[in-house]
């Protein structure tokens, strides 16, 4: 099998399950516990938490460990909004893109039933870009929150986020980028990029299921999503899953030691990959931007097919990959992101994403590209668009 | 080290580790995704699920895999209470009992102050007992729910949740209890005790932590906490923790098959180590019911001691236990639990529990007996309260 699906999920890493597993066996205390066993994992979660912190070029007390991506996604558009509008009632306008993973934007659409606030969306260019102007435009003094994603799930596009959190700053308003799929791919360091909230996900990056983290600068206010015992400094209550964070911080540490040369590396055999695509498929489309992408998407419609007739047949030939993000697979509507690049709902219905992980071969690409050839042809030839 | 604080957390157990490895490992999908992979993640979640209903008496879409006993309590109280309100706004009152854990009584609070909630607190007895009549004194046209915890944290009292579920019922009102930890030793028949959603935790029954379940009856409406792809039937979206809700569906069955034995020879040997307490220690107080109180809990007041000091003591004789619960460890306030059932606040502050696992021997107990007696008596010769 030639896995090409690794934007949905990743296998645990085994120096990360290695660095989980006493926590996993012998070493179970609560870290709220005031006994050896407890300190022992208040110790490990105090660990995991700095080496985070290191990835994410922050102190320690900024970084808060949740349940994933979606979790941590959900404290920063609701917390961030809703402790402003507490401090400041006029403050009930949400800015989003047009391009977020559901978890941002089911997020700021609870803010809009449930609040009062008013959900502006930005819009993205047909590259899936947001432009700082078309941000800019957007602001207004009631704006609680900005967030725009790193990366796209969806077609890798990069969004350039330190000059959009820099239009937001420079009003005061706080920015947030989910990273879930730009972690383990690009540097993230928190002040490089100016960005007040940043989620990640233990699952994309060699972490187990079930465990996320969410920076959060300094003194931003924040309204926890789960309350209770005051774990993570109140803001995120429950006991800590001490293994997972220790796991994520792995997967972190793992990933950011190679990062620049494994995103050089992926990224010419995507380039590879991508023109091999677009030469042996008669009318592919790649999706997203051509160079300012995740190294680790390709994306492609493939107009006279149906996205989900060509997977298909690309794992009858061994290719597993996707038609975009795992969360809406075997939806009928075409993808929500694709239309908003301006893509007619037609050809979006043929959407195929390629993922790679970070140990993908060229030769594994080589053999993909020519399935995808064939399969597309195959689809074609049936009618079965 | 004879570890007397199960109900801080437990060790995983073995043949739960066992269950969960494939998903650690090579069975990594993602249980959304549409290939064998995924497909395969999702056949393994919803076995999970079947299990768990098994052990819950209710059906398979009635169980959501949370990240945890806190997530689960707080999807309970503040997702059945907002969509109550949202179908009729009148329905803006809450009841807890006085002696709840934090995470069902901060949710209640959050439900004031952001939604415009009265939290109704029904007292206890000394005993840590809610009675019906006191129930249902309070309850009201208003009330959109009631959550009455199963057994206590601190005391271990049960409450007579059966009776307290039917008050409920007869005028309509939904009952949650939150069973994190009541889940290993009592029965958790759901349509026995008459409950509209439980609460459990992973890691409180040999389960790693950063797993729970809640339990929703039927067509309860119910507001998701996390909101994004929809996982959970639109309940509760995030990837979901495959390996998690693998473990502790194996955590539950397991304890469900021998859960009557060891309650059975678990409550012997509590209450012999509670007579050799009260016979040990002068003045010692037992906290919480004397017989209707969970197998695994026996909690005392020491007057003339600090509880922190005895369990240093006890610490250092090897015995390792805690003053209440873990989450409000090192906390200088009396316990909130203790006060609310009478206990002056002086005496709460000299509160120790003691905890066992189903594993716990008559031999660790008789030993443990006699530290505390010594640990109580030598701090209280150092004039250390």
């Amino acid at each position: 099998m030639i896995f090409l699906d690794a934007a949905a999920t990743t296998p645990v890493r085994r120096e990360v399950l290695e660095a989980m597993w006493p926590f996993l066996t012998g070493d179970f205390g609560n870290p709220s516990s005031h006994h050896t066993l407890g300190e022992s994992a208040a110790t490990a979660l105090a660990d995991a938490r700095s080496s985070v912190a290191g990835s994410l070029g922050c102190r320690p007390g900024e970084v808060i460990f949740t349940s994933g991506g979606t979790e941590a996604d959900n404290l920063a558009v609701k917390g961030i909004a809703l402790a402003r509008q507490a401090a400041d009632p006029s403050r009930n306008r949400v800015v989003i893109s047009a391009v977020e993973h559901p978890a941002v934007e089911e997020s700021a659409r609870y803010l809009e039933r449930f609040h009062g606030f008013t959900v502006d969306v930005v819009p993205v260019d047909g590259q899936g870009l947001v432009t700082p102007q078309a941000l800019r435009s957007l602001l207004r003094p009631e704006t609680a929150l900005v967030s725009i994603m790193y990366a796209n799930n969806e077609v890798g596009t990069l969004q350039s986020i330190a000059d959009l959190a820099a239009a937001a700053a420079g009003l005061g308003i706080p920015f947030h980028t989910d990273a879930v799929q730009a972690a383990g791919w690009l540097p993230l360091d928190t002040a490089a990029l100016g960005v007040d909230a940043l989620s990640l996900s233990g699952h994309k990056l060699g972490a187990p299921k079930g465990c996320g983290v969410l920076y959060v600068k300094g003194r931003t206010r924040l309204e926890p999503l789960l309350h209770g015992g005051g774990q993570e400094r109140g803001r995120r209550s429950g006991t800590e899953n001490v293994a997972g964070a220790v796991g994520l911080a792995a997967a972190l540490a793992l990933a950011a030691a190679s990062q620049r040369e494994q995103a050089a590396r992926v990224t010419a055999l995507r380039d590879t990959f991508i023109r091999a695509v677009l030469a042996g498929v008669p009318n592919a489309v790649l999706t997203g931007h051509p160079e300012q992408r995740l190294p680790s998407v390709a994306s492609f419609c493939f107009p006279g097919t149906s996205g989900e007739s060509v997977l298909l047949e690309l794992e009858r030939q061994g290719v597993v990959c996707s038609s975009g993000s795992a969360c809406a697979a075997g939806s009928d509507e075409p993808s929500a992101v694709l239309t908003a690049m301006g893509i007619p709902r037609e050809v979006a219905q043929t959407a195929v994403r390629f993922s790679f992980s970070p140990t993908v071969t060229a030769g594994e690409l080589d053999a993909a590209g020519r399935a995808v050839a064939a399969a597309v042809a195959g689809v074609r030839s049936l009618g079965a668009g």
